[in-house]
């Protein structure tokens, strides 16, 4: 991969969990955050059901289209986890019983004294040229194959192996942030936002309201950019206009 | 539109704050929640980020695929708030002033004794031959313009919004969950799961293992179905299996 200045990422979340409302999918949001900090932006993240010929079209989508592409969750021993043969047939490799995977197996069920049956060896099937992720807490790894990672669901394991998973991703640039809150509602400051954000292409404003209570409400405004000396000026310019408006902010 | 049995609906989330992890998005959740209750189950679920073509493109491939589509964020006063005149694009109508949408924000104005500036204007603008959406919250409504629901970001806007939007949904067959939490761990219940499963197609069973500490682990198995009296057949089926395996569960 040529070196960029930035990357850009997808997530595939695949669960009918988190489409029934059942679980929160807490995952992509970790995942944003800390690939964000490595200066690779997501730009989609999508929730899928344990369907393979769905599994199979958006990881194909998702994968040519980015650098990056994270998939959580249907890696276990059980019928509805069928990611790991979904990714084989999205990249038309077989799914074969991995012997590094199948050792891991074998000794983390060795030493907690439970058995290595045939369910828990279906965990061992990796997509064939795929290179395995640690897991630390349950042992079953993820892996990744080209630029697609495959993790757990569970967000405790899906963690570690994202952790694992850093080694592997090139960094851009990272951007600056800086976010000021404001008491106001978005309708006193939109305008002054709208021109600073149309002067200042390489600053990227985002006016995110927040509404608690009748009393507890404003709005935050956080401003990007990775060219951190007109990022300053943009935020000054911006609280100059809060003074003398007599909003407060902070 | 037809009566049917079952109901689909797909959310789209409109938001870079969502993408880089700076807010956590709970608004799809609440809605999957919500309409699951009514017989309409999610099927897709894609956040994205504040850019009128991607808008564009992901509402008419949604729409499309579906019952309805719910979307959230990107309807404030401020210049990123695009969502209504990407929505108003995507069914080739025009954006206009909408009457009402300008009087109850007049009004809301004028009642707080707050300006109705042109900023608090653009909020009026709604996408000819929509049917606008109360939000006793913040006053500014939503829309439904054919199958498409467009709620605010903010959540408790967002849930007022879909509240008042239950009227215009079509109800379908609801399905009965039976939730077991079982004391194991997935490599356990794997065979009997997957046995059960292929015997009951009319049960969806998913197996949820959650892991929150070395002695706090263990596996929720989740049974669905339209076919109530079956659900209860399998569900003691696999709890004599789980008495039998001496495996506590409840």
């Amino acid at each position: 991969m040529v070196k960029k200045e930035k990357y850009f990422a997808s997530i595939l979340v695949i669960g009918d969990e988190v489409l029934s409302g059942r679980t929160l999918d807490t995952n992509s949001n970790h995942i944003a955050k800390k690939i964000e900090d490595l200066g690779i932006s997501v730009n989609e993240i999508r929730v899928i059901p344990d369907n393979k010929g769905k599994i199979i079209n958006n990881i194909n989508t998702l994968r040519k289209k980015n650098d990056y592409l994270f998939t959580t969750g249907g890696i276990g021993p059980t019928h509805d986890d069928i990611t790991a043969e979904s990714v084989a047939e999205a990249f038309n490799v077989k799914l074969e019983e991995n012997l590094d995977a199948y050792n891991i197996l074998k000794n983390f069920y060795k030493e907690i004294g439970s058995e290595f049956n045939d369910t828990r060896k279906r965990m061992a099937r990796i997509p064939y040229g795929a290179t395995l992720i640690e897991n630390p807490i349950s042992a079953a790894p993820g892996f990744k194959i080209e630029n697609v990672f495959v993790f757990a669901g569970i967000p405790k394991v899906m963690q570690s192996m994202l952790e694992n998973s850093i080694k592997f991703l090139n960094k851009g640039k990272i951007s600056a942030t800086i976010t000021i809150k404001v008491d106001a509602v978005e309708g006193q400051i939109a305008d002054v936002l709208g021109k600073i954000s149309i002067e200042n292409k390489d600053v990227k404003i985002g006016s995110y309201p927040y509404f608690n209570s009748e009393i507890d409400f404003g709005v935050n405004v956080v401003m990007k950019s990775i060219n951190k000396s007109n990022l300053n000026i943009v935020a000054e310019k911006f609280k100059k206009y809060l003074s003398k408006e007599s909003l407060n902010y902070k």
